[in-house]
């Protein structure tokens, strides 16, 4: 097999809890391939007999890394290599900086941590974010998301609030290319937690096709007088709905996935418009789970959206080339 | 040993999903003896070799029935026997009636369950209560502590708010010795799903001393203009005050319990307040459970509050009267 390497420019990693993507990119930032390993900082594979790495290096971040792009390096050894997401924190493989809110992302790429591996690639990790106050807020791998989203549009729009959905969903707004507040809701962790974990997953049909009738229903529910009740009490119902013949044991994964992010948007909505004028939303994250939030958004008349996929690899395009590690270019 | 059966009047049965507990009360409704066993409908025993019911009676049913109360019985075997809770329950003993809410628990005895054995003695089953509407709710167990609270003061107060919090806690209106209307937070199993099965419980030390500063301090984020970003957001602070050596980890469990009843408190309030004068509020269940209701209850400027001990086995009592299983006392 050819490696694309002759072309390559930057060597990018998105590495997580629960998993690590690999992007070689080119010159222009285009990506020439991507992988997706299951080695998030918390499952990390154990030392092979074939791994090819020098046996003092025999730590998890290592082999894993190894994995992603060890034929990449050993193609093109003078590949830089740039990542972020956990793999900054302090169970990660060097804990990096974290920037305090507000802060003006077009600095960010000036606080890289760099991991130096002797006679080998250094890796340059990203720096999270930090929110101080009463109920402090953090996030590593959503800045990169954010640079990316930004360097597209940095003079087109003034404000934004940008929805990163996932295991713990960002909601930050943006202020002249400045992150000037975020919130995290545990919408996704939750969910797996009620699921696997409560009565409400016993009569659930398990691994049943998408109901989009039942998450509606649920994201109905939410936004409705009887979501006044609150979380807690509206939870109830996905059972009670199948214990009185409503809801079948199909529907109710996606009923509770609509209560939960109906939830989540309406408190964000109403925090946001206690602030001011909702400005323009943009959406960045596993393409269902998005249209899941496009859809509880405008059910709460919030339509000015739009999506932005791809927004890791082009942050991490970008902060490379604010860090110096590839070319600036003029777009 | 000597059973105390010689005065007794009654066996009643507190049968739930993790638990049964058996009271022998006397002919004034007396306890005289208590047991609790692990023998909940979804944990029943497995029949042991030295078992002495009949062959034919091996459901685990049956023997947990015998180990409750099988040598009370074998001493006097006229005695009746009344049961309420899960074991009413499509996954119970025998399926018992619900009735429909609003109701006069006056006539709740009439819809008992009869469970006939042959040969030996029969046991009636309460019935639970059901309230239709776009999200139904269900109880089976409390309407028997909620007439324990009621005989004891059925011409005393008009109006009642009765907190029974718990595993899925219920707070149910009561007009006139009627259940006018009663509500479900999930919050006790959702604090254990969330501790056991998130992230939020890897910090945790586990099995710390109760942390009364932490347990106040979830309450009052709740109940602050914090708690407007909602639950699923406020909950991420756990960690977050935790990653800034704000919240130690002995003190993590309670702040998470003090932001779920501190949420499932300011939601309750705000309905009932929504509806009218705030009446006098009765809680009943675990002790230490019930004071943490009533610092949450406080701090929301519900003070007119009392605590029902042996609402229960006073319930069961009660019910057992007006369904003709014990003589009527006028007390």
């Amino acid at each position: 097999m050819t490696l694309p390497t002759a072309n390559a420019a930057l060597i990018a990693l998105d590495w997580g809890t629960t998993s690590l993507r690999a992007y070689l990119l080119d010159g222009t930032g285009r990506t020439l391939q991507t992988r997706a390993l299951p080695w998030g900082i918390m499952r990390l594979p154990e030392r092979r007999a074939d791994t090819p790495i020098p046996p003092a290096a025999d730590d998890g971040f290592e082999i894993a890394f190894d994995e992603a792009c060890g034929d990449w390096l050993r193609d093109q050894p003078h590949l830089p290599v740039i990542a972020s997401g956990m793999v900054g924190s302090a169970q990660g493989w060097r804990e990096a900086a974290y920037l305090d809110v507000p802060v003006d992302l077009s600095g960010i790429a000036r606080l890289m941590t760099t991991i130096e591996r002797p006679g080998r690639t250094s890796v340059h990790i990203v720096p999270g974010l930090i929110q101080h106050g009463d109920l402090p807020n953090v996030m590593r791998g959503e800045e990169t998301q954010i640079a990316g989203i930004l360097a597209l549009r940095r003079s087109e729009t003034a404000d934004l609030l940008i929805g990163l959905p996932g295991t713990h969903s960002k909601w930050v707004r943006v202020r002249h290319g400045e992150v000037i507040h975020f919130d995290t809701y545990m919408t996704g962790e939750v969910y797996a937690a009620l699921r696997d974990h409560t009565i409400l997953g016993r009569t659930m049909v398990p691994n049943a096709p998408a109901d989009p009738y039942g998450f509606a229903r649920g994201l109905a529910v939410a936004g409705s007088p009887d979501g006044r009740a609150g979380l807690l009490s509206n939870l109830f119902s996905t059972r009670t709905l199948g214990l009185t013949g409503q809801l079948d044991g199909s529907a109710q994964a996606d009923y509770l996935s609509g209560l939960l992010i109906g939830h989540e948007v309406a408190s964000v909505l109403a925090l946001q418009r206690a602030a001011g004028p909702l400005p323009r939303i943009v959406l960045c994250g596993q393409e269902d789970l998005c249209q899941r939030y496009v859809q509880a958004l405008r059910l709460h008349g919030a339509d000015d959206l739009e999506l932005a996929p791809h927004a890791t690899e082009r942050g991490l395009w970008h902060l490379a080339q604010a860090a110096g590690l590839v070319p600036a270019q003029s777009v």
